[in-house]
Parts: C-alpha cells; structure tokens; sequence
C-alpha cells in the first residue's frame, strides 16, 4: 500500500502483532518437529504446545489447561462446541440463541432446524440489548443448548452473560451454555469461571493472532463430541497435526491483550469515543445506533440518515480508509444488517449504518484525520440523495440522536 | 538445535520450504485485510487467494477452480469428503475402505460403524497391496461411498487409483470415490481427471507449506455437505475467515512440488535406494517390509528382526536421526503397526520396522552417515535381545530378504 491506510475495521480482523510473528518464525524454520513423534527433535514444538495451552488457561481464567481445545478458527469453535453438545443430547432437540448472532453461527441454527431442532431467537431492545425476560420464559425441560455472543460484532453492545449464565442454571441445570467470545477477545477481561459458561470460543485473528487459528474453552464436566474425528491430537476432541506456529503465536496474542485490558478500557475508548463525539457533533442527524448500552471500548455504529452506507464505505475507501457496514462475512449483500433490523433501526438510518472497530494500533492522528473528512463525504453523498426535502429539513432542525 | 539433525521422516511431516515463507510473510505484516472486505485494502488478500486456487487446480489438474476448497489439514478434508458424501445420500449405508488406511481415517469409520454403517476393510497382501478382487466383490447398490488412500503413508506402498476407480464406476456408478492423498502430494504427479476420482485430499505440512492448512477437490457433478457450517467462504462449502497466509503458502508449495515432481523420482529414489541397499547389505536379517510392490520415491519400511523400533529410534535420535516406526498420531501406543499387521510381516520383524522418509532437503552425506551408524546400533540392540539363539542361526546364515 503506498497511500495512507486508516485500518478501523478491527472487528472483521486485526494486524498480526509483531511479537506474535516473532515468536511464530522459529517454528516455520527450524522447529518443524510434528509434535506427536517420539524424538528429541519433538520436544521443542510439544512443549511450545504445552506452553501456549497454559497461556489460553490463563487467558480464559480457567481452572485447567485440559479445558483448552485448539481449533482453526472461531467457526471451528461454534461449530464444535454447538453440534458436540447437541450430539451428546439427542433426546433433547430444543436451543436458545439470539437474533443477533453473528451470521455464521445463525446459518449454522437454520441447518439444524432443517434436522428437527426448535430454535427460539431472542430478541434485542432498540439499543440492542438482549430481552432477558424472553430468555427466560424460554427455557424448559428440553433446552440442551443456550448460545449468546459474548458482544456483538456490529454495534459492540455487551450482553450480561453472567447473568444470562444464572437465567439458565436456575431453570435448567442440565441446559449447556455456550458463548460466542470472538468479539470481546482482547477488548475486555474473559473469566470462564466467574461468568459460569460451560463452552466458550474465540478467533485468534480479532486479537492480533492470524487468521486460521482459534479455541474453544470446554469445562471439565461437559462432554462433547469431536467435528473433526481422527488422531488423538487436543485429546481426541480434534484431529489434525496441531498448527503449532500459529497455536504459539494464539499464547502470545492471549498474554499481550491480557497486558493492554487497560490501554483498550482507556486509550482506545478515548479514540473511540473522540471519534463518534466528532462525527455526532459535525454531521447533522447521525445516529449512535446503540445509544447508552454498554458496548467494547473500540466499536461504534453510526446511522447516517437518507444515504447508502456502501457509497460512504467506498468515499472512505478512496482515501484509504477502512470501515464497514454488517459483518465481513455478508458484505457485498444489499440486505440491511440483522442486527440492526433486530434493534429497530428507523428504515432512513438502516441503510447508512456504518461500524467503524479500533485496535490498540489506532493513532490520534488517524481518528483526527477522519473525523476531518467524513462531514464532506456524507455532506456530498447527501447532495445526490434523492431524499432533498427530508435532509433540508432535518438540516434546519440540526437534530441529533 | 545444536547438534547434526538428520531428518528421515518426512511422511509426519516436512520442514517449510523457505520460498513458501517468503510468499506468505506479506499477509501476516501488511496485507492483513479480510479478503471478505469490500475496500480497496481486501483486494490483494482477494487476488492472492484466487491465485492460490489456481495453482491448486493446476496441481491437481483439476477441470476448475470451483472444485477447490481449502480447508485446515489433511484430517478435516478427510472429515469434510467422506462425511460430506454421506449426509447427501441418506438412505446408504455402505462404505469400503482398506484396512491400511491412517488411523485417523479408521478412526472415523470405527465412529460411523457405531453410527449405523457398515464398513467393508480391503486386505493388502504380503508386499501391501490392495486385494482388487476383494474390493470388486465388495461394492453394491448400497454402496455411497469408496474410500482408498493413494499411498499408504508407513510402506509408501501405491494403490492403483485409476484401475479403482474403473472399478468402481462399472459396478456402481452411483457411489462416490475419495482419495487420500496426503501422501503423495509432492512425491508423484496427481491428476484428477486421468484418476477418475469424485474427491481428493491433500496436507500442507507433507509437502513443505505449514501444519494447519490442506484442500479438498470435490467434482463438480459431487455434492457434499460442510463439515464448518457458517459464512459465505469457500462457496459456502467451508466456513471461517481465510487463512490467507497459508493459504498462499499452500499455492507455492503445491507450484513448487509439481517443478521437483522429476527431482523426486529421480534423486530423492536415488538416495532412498542407497539407504534401502546400504542398510539391506550391512544388516543381517534387515528386511524390506514392501517386497517389490511400487512405492512413492522418498520412503522405506525396513524390519530389523528380534528386537524392537522404539529402541531403534531411540539410538537414532541420540544421534540426531528422525525416524519412525508407524504414523505419528499413533506414536507412543506399543501396539505394532496395523499396516504391517495387515501385511502379515512376522512376529520376528514387525516391532522392529522402521520407515525412513526421505525429502528433497535430504543429502548424500546425510544418507551416508546413517547407513554408516545404523549397523552399530542394531549390533548393539540385539546383543541384549532375549532372541541370542535365534540371533546366532540368522547371522550364520547372513539370510537377507
């Protein structure tokens, strides 16, 4: 890239940390050893293993290193965690989740709907807070599965598991939890114990590890089965020679966010924070989506009413800036998010929704930068709107969210 | 590693070619875009990808790019054909595989036995080749599925793809051939179209691209199910961000192992018959487990009689020497092998038998310093074997398979 790249797309996925690649290089190089044979030559890449297995336990706050499964990648870990508990209990054919999942782990409900499992899709407030209420009422006798995110991918709201953890327990102890935690990894503090979820999984490369590696905390009393069956590897949970560049370079992502919680609950939230405090006070009618709900330090999702949020990403993108409308893994689909169509958005605001995610390489400058050429761009995208007199008079009003 | 490491097997796995690092590094440290993006910034990531799809089709003269998927290693595209197939033919349930197939592979099939299928196992003879008259007898109309590795990974014994193929389609059209071919990638030329077969998968790690990366072909007129339910990747077949890094990686591998295809048949035999020929003149009662049965280039599978591998290796790695006896995955278990066991190889011979794997990284003087050691080792092992009688009449003998 010769021009300038602003990158605030950190929750479609991240720079790798140069520590993490440094730590990965030997084991590209010299320390190639499959980790299963027998010989000294072995030993370096098991115990570099071993060691990233302790740095997840950590991570996780768990109370073992055998409730650490290495997978290659956070739809590995839904998958795993979603499908092995259901085949543990096929008697039970009922599930919980919410209509804001990410859209890999909602495609993965509609399939097993397809196979005779009812799936009921709590609902979310206009901030995009979760209907605890509704959760509740749906447990029953025949839930084997609730699975929530831990924070969502667009808005960055944050959903009280603990508390969700409590709903279900005090329903039906024999319903398992599982939280989708690749949002929150790296961004605020994941303690499996304290929170009391059963299955917990997380993409190494939303925190700075590559894409291609991610894991799936398994508590001790919860069985499931392998989706990937074969070798004894992560003690027969899941075949593969273990990727051990990248699960080394996953234990050093894990121990550096643990180091920056802090820069990411103060520095990044204060670029955060300068960034939307510009846009909502220099461009008329913009719309902090999520309004006071607790979100991740790094997120927000801005309505720019009467415009197309494809036309702003594609102004941002000439000058070299990244952000983005909905998950990565549904771009280039005309739909509005679901998760904003689950929240209410007003129909003028949906389509001009856009998310901009920091990362702990977010600059001042950068943040300045844009907030000193985004009220042109929405400024010249409105002039061709075919909304004239809607925006003119919101215009007068100057009204914002 | 300060000491000599000679490297002698390269069926568990290969060191990184250094030209397949190279290629990669870009996408760890600045093209770290995903390639689901819609700016400017996802374009590169987007373009390397489509170009490793290619060099993927090229390498398996695959008749498009859209029979490409990739997946995260060997055991999931294994996984992903073989229970693909499967979920797309519900109402058969017969299976043929061979009872030499990796452990991994035998190990699914052991779980869908319990799952309600039944599952002929092909015998081998004496050399470790397939019994074809066993496998024509065998496929019925209830036959969803056939499933052969292309070379079996501890004798490097080769099946005739082609002639099983021709096989199958006479008697069954219906059912579904899958290949493992994790161990011939890189070794002898792959092609698809020539083999006959409706999938085919392959590992990085075997041929010098990373652990944690592999395809999977699918044919076209081959409708499977995913096995990671979730995105829009891979046409839907495979959900999860790309692993770019690898992904490019596993494009320059598969480029680079189709240029080394006549290096391998040519010098890498070269070395692999010297330490074949070294070891069979120099050790009394060494016997070649494959007999004359035809082998990929790079491996041998030698029994030293009366006394055991483990010790073997033992010795060997304290000279730096890496060996094997059986895969990897099953390093550890006491057990001898079950492809020697298949084999019906002697009591005498079969916890003494050790494969050699050679690579194109692997040197003359290298193959000169164990045919030199090894003599020694097994002098030494077998005097304190409990055999000394039967130790004695062999060596008077200098009987030699």
């Amino acid at each position: 890239m010769d021009k300038k790249l602003i990158y605030l797309d950190n929750n479609a996925t991240t720079k790798v940390d140069e520590r993490v690649l440094e730590v990965m290089l030997p084991y590209f190089k010299n320390e190639y050893a499959n980790p299963s044979s027998m010989y000294e030559f072995a030993k370096n890449p098991g115990h570099a293993l071993k060691e990233a297995r302790g740095k997840l336990k950590d991570f996780f706050n768990a109370a073992n290193e055998k409730e650490i499964i290495f997978t290659s990648c956070g739809s590995e870990s839904a998958n795993m965690a979603i499908r092995g508990v259901l085949n543990m209990n096929k008697n039970k054919k009922h599930i919980i989740t919410t209509k804001v999942e990410h859209p890999c782990v909602l495609n993965l409900y509609q399939t097993l709907e397809k196979q005779g499992y009812s799936v009921d899709y709590i609902g979310v407030n206009s901030n995009g807070e979760l209907d605890l209420a509704q959760l509740d009422d749906a447990i029953n006798d025949d839930t084997a599965l609730v699975s929530v995110m831990y924070a969502n991918n667009e808005t960055g709201v944050i959903y009280p598991i603990q508390k969700i953890s409590e709903i279900i327990k005090n329903k039906n102890p024999q319903t398992k939890f599982f939280v989708d935690a690749v949002q929150v990894a790296g961004k605020i503090p994941i303690d499996v114990q304290e929170l009391g979820v059963d299955l917990l999984g997380v993409s190494g490369h939303k925190f700075h590890a590559p894409k291609g590696v991610g894991a799936l905390y398994c508590n001790s009393k919860t069985v499931i089965t392998p989706l990937i069956i074969g070798g004894h590897q992560e003690r027969g949970k899941r075949a593969g020679t273990e990727n051990v560049p990248y699960i080394v370079g996953l234990g050093k992502a894990a121990e550096l966010a643990q180091d920056y919680l802090k820069y990411e609950a103060t520095e990044v939230k204060r670029l955060r924070d300068k960034l939307e405090a510009g846009i909502l006070k220099n461009i008329y009618n913009a719309r902090l989506n999520t309004g006071a709900a607790i979100r991740v330090p790094n997120t927000t999702n801005i309505g720019f009413e009467y415009i197309e949020g494809e036309l702003i990403l594609l102004h941002l993108s000439d000058l070299g800036i990244c952000a983005s409308s909905g998950s990565a893994c549904t771009s280039g689909s005309l739909e509005p998010s679901h998760v904003l169509r689950a929240m209410n958005v007003p129909f003028t605001a949906i389509h001009g929704s856009i998310r901009f995610s920091l990362s702990k390489f977010t600059t001042e400058d950068e943040i300045d930068y844009v907030n000193s050429v985004l009220p042109d761009i929405i400024e010249k995208i409105r002039n061709i709107s075919p909304y004239q007199d809607e925006l003119a008079k919101l215009k007068k009003l100057k009204n914002n969210y």
